[in-house]
């Protein structure tokens, strides 16, 4: 697995979440993580829920940091959703180091009642990937400011969550190769 | 899915975690979370890690909560390892509401540096399962105990810890219902 | 797995087979079977059989009842292929207790000779679906007015269909869960 | 795949619902559906079914028609599970055209009243295996006897119940092979 | 599994790498491989190769003999790489008796250090292929003609190599028949 | 996945196949390929072809170079046999390098005539194994002594297999992940 965390500043739009951005943005053939931070603005043709479709939910945020996920092991949509909502803890327990009470409900998380992260998970037929976008400031909804992060530690706290999802994959990769089968009553 | 918490006191010996233990037991013929209060002492034969195998480590302790997850969606060691990550999260996340601070590392907790639980997880040509165990009482190792939860209140953790698994699996299955797949670069 | 009778009037035109159809039609979040009435006129671009796309089929009729079958469980063609044989199965025998016989060749339905049924199954990268098809009337093929099934009996027919497959399912999804793992010679 | 009438009669004992059965007794080396006539008597060893070792049932006869398959291209229990209820519903469909009234619940067969089968299906790491028998001659259960069907015809109906699993087999893997992937809404 | 080798020349643009193709084409209902003489020259809409796409890389060459392959037995992407892998060292070893060395590096071909093939693998929601161009004759880069190979030899090269795979793979599918599975320690 | 060539002299004896093996023998838990030099004596329960097992075949050498590989990314049977012959490929094209002509039959190697290998693969619950003996001297086989290899080559030419598969197996990995999905016609 791979890591990235981008320098510059880039707008989530939606086409990020497609199989092979990784690969197409910088050469990535691995499974990989890429943190990246800018607005979000996702438009229809790229929305992958389709509660959001229907609703024409509006997407929108002007700051965030996003992270895109991509695993080619299998096209498992099970598999996908359980790594979403472990990737999801994952945040929740690194942000609630900070102070706040972070409410984690599936993959959203909340501070204060107010809901702090979007998040999507599906496949393709080569790989499945997962985006996992949190609000830096939002005047509506919760954000990083809310939590106290702002300034120099959001590239900081970007880092702190690619490297955690990066080791818990390691360390699961590495545990399901000690387990002998299951006996069978 | 279903689940049971057993009144009966049941020691872990090791032999739950065989597949088909939920049928056996009581008939269930789903996916299942059943959780039972008892002492662990896994013997040699059933111990499915083979690092405590080989260490001869032992697996003991007079009194824990034990978690026992099956399911038969798949045999897919990396589904099962990704679920048995996203429960051991889900306790931590209500274990720490309690007030003390409870660290999550892979699928180990840890309260005051303690280590609190055992789990392990794995598959046979059948179903996949989750043993998960956290002390109520002990000498050396950390407890619910340490963390103020003892009396009645053993059975109160149970019953939300079961059904805190039971409610993010539903809400998992209801949600990768509801998403189209991805678009390709 | 959830079950649906629309009461409104529907024409299959192909559509239907989309996976999430059921999602868009009726928020539905779980593996279903929909059952509706209506004419069956498929547009090339919706056609799934390409042998029906090749010969420039006529895909034709103006009143039949339809079921569309969608599970999520795996993108499995060989397994989504076995489930609507099975299905086709669980029609004749039904329509055989009106006194007429029918015969079943492959996913096709016959009364005195004349094609009953027309069926396809396949799979996207989130789900596999069957559509089936029944001429209530018809005047160059079989047809339930030919069995005798016309007016309010075909109502009830369609409850009994569903009824048959939602509930055959559920007894599969029981039966598997009891079973024990092959010994190998 | 491959089908084999044995000649010779041969008791059921359980033995022969493992892997590799097939190559052991013919050295066949390709999926395989094989017939053969003799007494069944299982042992609790060789029970698949926990229901039956539970319930200490006997599964006894003295004349039966066995059939065994075996399919390697997946090990996936829901794949041989509907395989097997498809195969019960051939079954079913021949048995009815001999003028009894055959109702099938879930994969046994009665015929007035009285049960004329037994089946189990399981998978280990290597196949997907599935039994099937029917009473010849019996005194408390439906038999073929019952359906009039004796004598030298008892082999005529084995090989047609062979050549009706071997063609509806062949029949979906081609079907499988000319089918476009699904839409999706 | 079948093969087919075309006699009438045909080009490679691409759009023979579609699942379906050789259904489209030659009513197969099977997996195949199916060898044809022509040009090549991909259109950059039907670039499966990502890299191929981002360079810009012209995929042309005048004259190639091609192969492509079909199974239907998985969608898993490893499984049809490694197939791929297989064939071009089938084809190394045959070529490879020609006299002159032949260098694989990957699904690569070189004879005198000039690149000879062109491949590329992939799936869809359906089917998994493998395209396979040899160049035939080449300014630039190596030929059959290098290898003193042409006329009508190239006919029969092309039988060879169709034969080569197709016997591999059978002798692949018998031999998974007749393995038990592994103990663990 | 690592890689590990092993000092010590050690025998096979058909136990190092099981899963779990190379944790067992030196804590490794990745995928891996491992190499030892030593006799060959297969015990009867430890033959996972069942051809040898049937035959009484005495799988016997007194000194081979050994491989053994375990990927835990899939438990499919016919991904492992893919690999073995893919395997078997690679050591037929390095020993070909050293002048003796080397034929290559399915899994099994020849050089002048005489079987030179020997080879199984299979999986279990939890991973895939492929074990690869090469005969070093041999009284009646074909042995690396026939192709001049010998002395302080045969360590070097254990270190060079086990690269060359390391190598491949990590470009297919790269490889996968820049292929868009199929077109489907």
């Amino acid at each position: 697995m791979e890591y990235i965390i981008l320098d510059k500043r880039l707008d989530y739009d939606g086409s990020q979440i497609s199989s092979l951005w990784a690969y197409n943005l910088a050469d990535v053939q691995a499974d990989s993580i890429i943190a990246f931070r800018g607005g979000c603005d996702v438009k229809a043709e790229h929305m992958i829920d389709l509660e959001d479709k229907k609703q024409g939910d509006l997407i929108f945020s002007t700051d965030m940091v996003h992270f895109i996920i991509e695993h080619f092991d299998s096209t498992d949509l099970k598999l996908v959703y359980a790594r979403q909502r472990l990737f999801t803890a994952l945040v929740a327990e690194l942000l609630s180091g900070y102070g706040n009470a972070i409410v984690r409900r599936g993959d959203d998380l909340f501070v204060e009642g107010k809901k702090l992260t979007v998040s999507i998970a599906s496949t393709s037929a080569v790989s499945q990937k997962i985006h996992f976008g949190i609000n830096v400031v939002h005047d509506h909804y919760g954000s990083l400011e809310d939590i106290g992060i702002s300034g120099s530690e959001v590239a900081g706290l970007m880092e702190k969550i690619v490297m955690l999802y990066y080791n818990e994959f390691a360390d699961i990769e590495e545990d399901l190769r000690k387990s002998r089968p299951l006996d069978v009553i």
